[in-house]
């Protein structure tokens, strides 16, 4: 199939993904009269007289936003908000198919950080939580740092967070099949944008043995200097005194992750690395190195980005469950949460399926994300 | 029914009126690669190079939205942004139901008006269209005017037009009724909120014999000096040198629309008027005359804002249809089209229904929507 013909095929038939669904019966005057006017004038003044009770008595309370200002958007760059707008009106219509969350898609052309985060603020009170999408980094890091701490509603940066989640999930359960423990490891990281920085942020917290994070320049140290934005990429290299390029960084490490470029690792790189190592090579469409390569290196477990290979690190897989679970008990979204989603995920995969070609559950299984969902709710 | 009652039990059990509808199936790996990644890299690419495209290939070009500021909502006046989104909402409820356009209800605590079209020009480009609510005169004016020069697509402030169209249907019918031509009538219009302003201006576009508006000063006239962002005050009374009040303006009137207040008129003020007079009293919920009384004091033909009474001017009536048809042809709402969609409205009611009770036909009556869409879809 080509994909792109029959993509832009199936936007023009449809003109788009979404549409609105009303869900009382309007069909008498009676109906208007309880839909709307008079009747809603109580509906009104309730709010008026509480405001948290817009999340009760209206849609604001089961409807979030994907917001982007379309400067990252996939592999494509800084498109612009227009141009990205078909990936927000996707990234809608599987918060709602997957995981039942009603989104709306908003693309703004806001590129400096205080107008965004003002913008976002203003309409934040429309929805229970607020999806960032394909922003550009550093800019992305801020903008969801100051949102989470000035919003009474979740937010949450996608390209980071889920990417990081659905990376520690399948990284549980490849620990599992090579018998190692977290604590034990030594892990690469290569790439220093939005997911490779959430990525490192989250295992850290975990406490892995090691985590050495690698961009195009060589390992992040405490000996580098950064831009004015950089503070996260100054925070994860504050304790690394290492330095290097990859193929240094990679010598005994148990575990490679790459959001990075194509074709970075070879064949003998992988040969360094520890017994039974772990490969997530995501760059996408085309990963850091093959499923073979790797293997053929001596990688006991590979995973990459792609639909068409085994073990594809999905992030479809953590946010659908992880909003739907949050709207209901209208809390933040914390690490605590990001560690429970991980282990939910990994957990969707039992002990007789789990295999190295079989690490990570399928996205469009609805079990999945219903089961998030539930563990999160509870939190 | 208690209708307070009804709609706040209503809106807690469905949480709302909304919600969002995916269009397209998404099974499958394959649905996934063409809904999403990466067949949708084709689709932002096409509207990277053209951006007109974007109303072709996502639901921009089947999406509108309705914003409010809360600063005067229904009769409960500033009630600010959060408890005005229930009425947004049952707006965007009515837009679908009534003429199948798919409405957002975005509100949004700003009342400064360069912030607030500020803050709708960097959102408009998720719509086809913008209808403004509920704001409050004389900003509503500047924001709508400035609004519809600065953006492509078409704007449009229903408190101010939905009105004063549904009040030209009316009117053209109630005309038909007694005889009379609209160039020869003396119209009052009681009021100089946004539907008093519009109901006037599209009036006297039309060129009636007279117009007099009048607030609670009296007629606006010449001698008058108005506040610094009443142009379009100044702009009707410019020609008007009559002064004097309510009552001595009603004087041989054939014409009486109010959208004032309560019991403002009495049974002997409309003995004062031309034989055969026309009153659509329209203060909501209690019009500024009752229909006995005008009757009693020798009106031919009542109307009134109530859905109880006989004749009642409900805005439903226009917007539904007018956004369905332009939003298929891409054009801006004319004055042209304010007209011809009051004329298709008035056309509705056939010469043989049409009597001094039946002078409009029910909003709820989906074949009015599609008349008034297809004649503005031809404009």
């Amino acid at each position: 199939m080509n994909y792109d013909e029959e993509s832009i095929k199936l936007h023009k038939e449809l003109q788009g993904k979404l549409s609105v669904k009303v869900d009382a019966k309007i069909e008498t005057r009676e109906d208007l009269s309880v839909v709307y006017t008079p009747g809603v004038a109580a509906v009104c003044k309730e709010i008026e007289k509480n405001p948290e009770k817009i999340y009760e008595l209206s849609s604001v309370g089961k409807t979030i936003a994907v917001i982007s200002n379309g400067t990252a958007v996939l592999g494509l760059g800084n498109i612009g908000a227009r141009a990205g707008y078909p990936v927000m009106e996707g990234k809608a219509a599987l918060f709602k198919s997957l995981g039942g969350v009603n989104t709306h898609p908003i693309c703004i052309d806001i590129t400096d950080i205080d107008k965004f985060i003002d913008f976002v603020k203003k309409i934040s009170i429309n929805y229970s939580g607020i999806n960032l999408e394909d922003i550009k980094a550093p800019e992305c890091f801020i903008i969801e740092k100051r949102l989470d701490e000035e919003l009474a509603i979740p937010v949450f940066h996608d390209d980071q967070h889920g990417t990081a989640i659905v990376v520690y999930a399948g990284l549980k359960n490849a620990l599992k099949i090579v018998g190692k423990e977290f604590s034990e490891c030594k892990i690469v990281v290569s790439g220093a944008g939005s997911a490779g920085i959430a990525i490192a942020k989250l295992l850290l917290h975990e406490k892995p043995k090691e985590l050495l994070l690698v961009d195009s320049k060589g390992i992040l140290n405490n000996k580098r200097t950064f831009g004015p934005l950089e503070y996260d990429k100054k925070e994860i290299s504050q304790n690394t005194v290492e330095d290097g390029n990859l193929k240094y960084a990679i010598k005994n490490a148990d575990i490679f992750i790459g959001v990075s470029k194509p074709n970075l690792l070879t064949k003998e790189d992988v040969q360094t690395m520890a017994k039974d190592s772990i490969i997530f090579a995501m760059s996408n469409p085309s990963p850091e190195i093959s499923v073979n390569e790797a293997k053929s290196g001596g990688a006991k477990i590979v995973a990459n980005g792609r639909s068409d290979c085994i073990n594809q690190v999905n992030n479809l897989l953590a946010f659908p469950g992880l909003f739907a679970g949050v709207i209901k008990t209208r809390k933040k979204i914390t690490h605590e949460m990001k560690v429970k989603t991980a282990e939910v995920i990994a957990s969707m995969i039992d002990k007789k399926s789990l295999s190295e070609g079989i690490i990570l559950p399928n996205p469009l299984d609805k079990r999945v994300h219903k089961a998030v969902e539930e563990a999160i709710s509870k939190m």
